[in-house]
């Protein structure tokens, strides 16, 4: 059976390509996507992608995809730092999931050192841009076949 | 004339039954809300049941509540820890209400100890599983009544 | 076999009812036990009482409840805050046990948010006044006949 | 061209004149509207109201001012406190924002006195009730003439 | 009868437009007092200035307000964040004082974010450069006549 | 009617004269309390003495003294800055009490700087040896006339 | 020859019996003198009072207290909990001083719990209102004439 | 003359044997204290016993152990970690104290880290079960020979 | 010119396949290293591989290799977390540096979440194991070609 | 098979005897390697003995030790505080460890209060200065036969 | 033109060769005073001096430097740990200033540690008793060549 | 007999003048120890160099110091803030040592503040780039001197 990723954005990353291009870079979030689609077609496997603003949209997709997705590679923005309830949605629905962001988070304010997603994450990629999504997605594939 | 209740869930609670039985046990929030219909109904008061994985809209649903319940029983999950909108979303209803876990929170997790909701609640029922919600009701009883 | 239930009261419990009766209201402490002692018969299950002042009387009576006890309820006032040897008591036996309190701890001073006691507890009740004894027996009951 | 300017309001904020007087004061949010609305027509400028307890929609909402508003005063309420989307939100449009509360924040409870919009907001207004609105407009007026 | 207003400065506050201009802005205080002084003409009220670079003397000043002032706008620059007897010369008085700071405080170094004299002010205005000025005193005119 | 003073010392003051002396000094507690005895008769007051090294007889003794004595000179020694307990028994008997050390144990370690029986002693006296003893009575007497 | 005593009192003490009656009561400070000479004349000591609200003040008193006065009361007020140059003068001219406040400081803001002086001070006194001042020359006198 | 040692055990330490074995073992305080009496006469030295609950009735054992006791084996069990009474009652006596756990302490709960009892220890040893006791004599009897 | 990558590995890092296989997993770091050199071919980059047990050597190779490598994936275990002089270095040289783990660190026990060398990395990968080093070499990769 | 015991030292314990003989004691390493092959013998055990002032070549010896040493005493001096890579190294070759110490670490300065050890240590002894060895080497070889 | 350099001496300083010599050492102020006018005139640079124990003389006294003087050598005293007025200050002239402390202030009380005058300082020198004066003369000497 | 003294440099400094020399200078070791010899020749002493990236081989170094050099000038670079090895090593070997950086460390990062060298040495010099060895240099030949 094909495998189903989830690509999912927290908050402003519907900005992407307009906000603060020198931290975030200049790609928009359609081209990330289409970037991810194709990469995925590669590998044979599903991709589908939400973004919301909203942290509650965030923990109803996350409760959706029980049962439809096998992976989740979620790049949470802020509410990586500040949300609970993400961390008890992801815990709830037990699907693999990796946490990424753009920047290298842990070199920017102490504020964005703390990870509530960290301890229901199978791993953790940041510091590579718009790439961070490939890896991710790469990461999570060998992940799903238990590889090395 | 019939008191009414609130007995108002949070983030993930939806899940119940599904999301780590052995942290949160079997029974599913709908069973929980039967059972609470039953319990209300042998002390002839009305009861009410909301749920929201939305912070905001449960900041709604208490201010739709003023004038409308005598009681709150409140399990805000995650939010417990991090919302302090929810504190100011009850303090400014003045509407008695019961904060309520499932879990012994004290228990786990360090980032769940401390409460937003303890300033503006009268009490706090925990570790009783699916129980706490009828021992909930009968503390807000006995609050409404003025008793013992 | 008739299940038997020890409710236990720490230091500056034994004032009740003249100790800052706004905070603590105005019920004895003796006006408690014989509400308790009824509500007791009602479930056909035994109560005892103890009361005592000292951290060193506390743990001889936890020790001596091995086996004549099914379940603690146990309000140990200032204690819950400071005494590790009380929870090493509680972890000895192996009596489920609850953590109860008049008023709501956790509105209060900062110093009265940790409990020692938690970790070792099944759960807590907390800011109901008097009616929290007979509210921490009904989940004691229900805990040992493993309801919902 | 007409400058314009966006008001926007938090969480519980549409509670105004009912929520707790004695700290907020009795006017309500239509009240302060008005007088704003009045105030800007003296300036000869534009002025738009929102107001949410959605801390998702209220970055959408920031995010949909791109283009639109050339200033916001900004009360978040509890959320300036919590959120840190919101100021990934503002620092993502780059629209001069002034920070804005009813009650002087840094002499109430200790979780008031720590705001995330400070970094990304040019200046704050707190602790004279409904008149800060119109202080603040004045204050964003000054900022874009370049003023003194 | 007029009413009084006392514009008191501290530290280094004497070395404006010429002290870090891109922080503080090209402003000199004395300019900042000319504007101050037409702008309360236009209200009608009387307006006195006082600067020192001494703790003891800004203490002493504030005492003399006794009977003299209706009201302190204050900016004790670093004394701000070092100075309880400050803090307690303004309790003594009881004369409203607002705080005030020309740059945004709370954007800056984590030691300027505590004030000290926030517990004694009716409020707080910063950011705003030398237009903080008149927006204090437009602030405590509104305060004296109890206006929305 | 005579007033009626209690003396009340915790653990370890039993040893004094023995223990420590470069830090307690060489008098016994036995001529501290002959002392007192006679400073008291001075004033045409009574004084009674109890010590203990047990916390919970601590917490008794001032139960009882409730009705029978119209202040508390107290030096609590090291349950001074660990004894919840005996914070809560002074509250519920309340009877003016001063707190008393001997040393000055805001320049010895850390650990004795904090004090859970400050919040409600009306006074502290530490620093002066023995002549704390009779200091404290001093300003018990004065506190009860309501002096200067 | 005759002894020699300095008491000595730092901000805003000038303005006792005005200043918040409620926490530091009716008294003013010429009143405290009076009651203190009369007293110190009946130990057969000689007796000077200093007050200054600038700490620099207070240093330099201080410092040219050494070879003329035998001992220091010090109600240093704010500067207790902020200036480390007055335990530095105090450590400079080795004369025996006692720490002084009217308040019991340790029931206060945690800000007044923390004193620069206690290592540098003999003992300390607070909660007693102005009988405070007699209770510190007593217990000086009793130190320089090492008493019991 | 026979050297005479002091084995102090506190709360919980009676319940070895069935109290938690997995963390403490299986052997009863009856059985230790037999093969420590067994010990000390392959040393020639005397050896006692005493076990409490009591944290006063452990500080009056201490004090009655002056000119008795030549060296104090003590596992204070969770006293180690919350009393400063007991701290100060190993000061008073000045004799010769070890201070001994049977698991290893610092590989457990943070609270179980710190101890009041280092600064007035001679050594420590914890982790070694039952067989700590022995070791601890060992330790004492080299310390008072003065060997190596 | 053909690109190379320098692969450094920390302490125990050389145990890799023996050490706690549960946390580390069961390949070697032969078996990586090998894996690592087919990738590199892959892309056309040459590849070397370090390994050492002590932080000088590791500062060393760092050092030596200024103007050979143009990368480097650095997996330096431990010392990424007490370090300071590992970051010193890597600053000093000026190449690109990936921080690489192979289990997730955020979710270990707390001192191993902060880094420091996450200030002076492009980025992080961990917590997927041995498959890390390829997703770490791709992700230089796409650095160093500027990719996406 | 003949039991082999490993006895490790680590920084500046080759100073030993020159070293601050106040704190250490005046026996030399080759005095205690003396003393502990001798005591070795009369347990019919091997022991082996290394030092290095290199955290490195520490980490090197107890990877070299896996299949070779039975157990180990481990004196890691500074680097007990300051080396997580030591604690990693133990925790690789699983051979059981116990922490030594020569003077009681807990009685001296704070930065001496942890240790990266503990966790992976079966029990630590110290404050017994050069005796410790030999006590260690008893413990070890109890645990070994897994006595009492 | 001849270079200007100020020595600039805080609290307490004046009272240099009789203060605490054990730990300032018993030189003069007007000793040191001596040797640098001496010391200066060999590098053919003009030098004047200043003492004040009140931090507004301070301020006033760097403030006035602006101009006249081409750098400062200030040991503040006390007042580098608490005077942020200070700090602002020597930012205010950007006159290059060295920090100098007569004793080692990093090995005494941690409150000595912070200092507020290194973020505006070019370095620091400490622990040279009155030799501190010429070595920072010299380092000034050298900073304003530009030397090495 | 001539005066030898030992000019010891810590890990990255062989990188001088080549490493970030916006922060640290462009002048080269080799420049510095020429400098530091010749300096050495004016005074008629003796100077040996030594640099080291390990911590062990510092360690190794000090320790044969002894006996051979009369003083240490160590900048021990990044090892002075996480070093308690190095600290142990000089306390062991007794010969006074300054401490000494390039840069201003208390006006960088907070991970520089800190000194785990400060408590074992005589004195610190910082800030003035490679001047600082002939300043430490001058410092030491006074202190040895035991000049003013």
């Amino acid at each position: 059976m094909t495998r189903s990723l989830l690509i999912l954005n927290g908050p402003n990353l519907n900005m992407l390509g307009t906000r603060q291009p020198e931290v975030y870079g200049g790609t928009t979030l359609a081209q990330i996507e289409d970037a991810c689609a194709k990469f995925a077609s590669s590998f044979g496997i599903s991709v589908s992608f939400e973004q919301s603003n909203h942290e509650g949209t965030l923990v109803d997709i996350i409760q959706a995809s029980k049962g439809v997705h096998d992976g989740i590679v979620f790049n949470a923005g802020a509410y990586t730092h500040t949300s609970l309830a993400l961390h008890d949605a992801i815990a709830s629905v037990e699907i693999p999931t990796i946490e990424l962001h753009l920047s290298n988070v842990h070199a920017r304010e102490p504020f964005r050192h703390h990870s509530y997603l960290a301890p229901v994450s199978i791993g953790l990629i940041c510091g590579f841009g718009a790439n961070g999504y490939t890896l991710a997605m790469t990461a999570m594939h060998q992940h799903l076949e238990g590889g090395v």
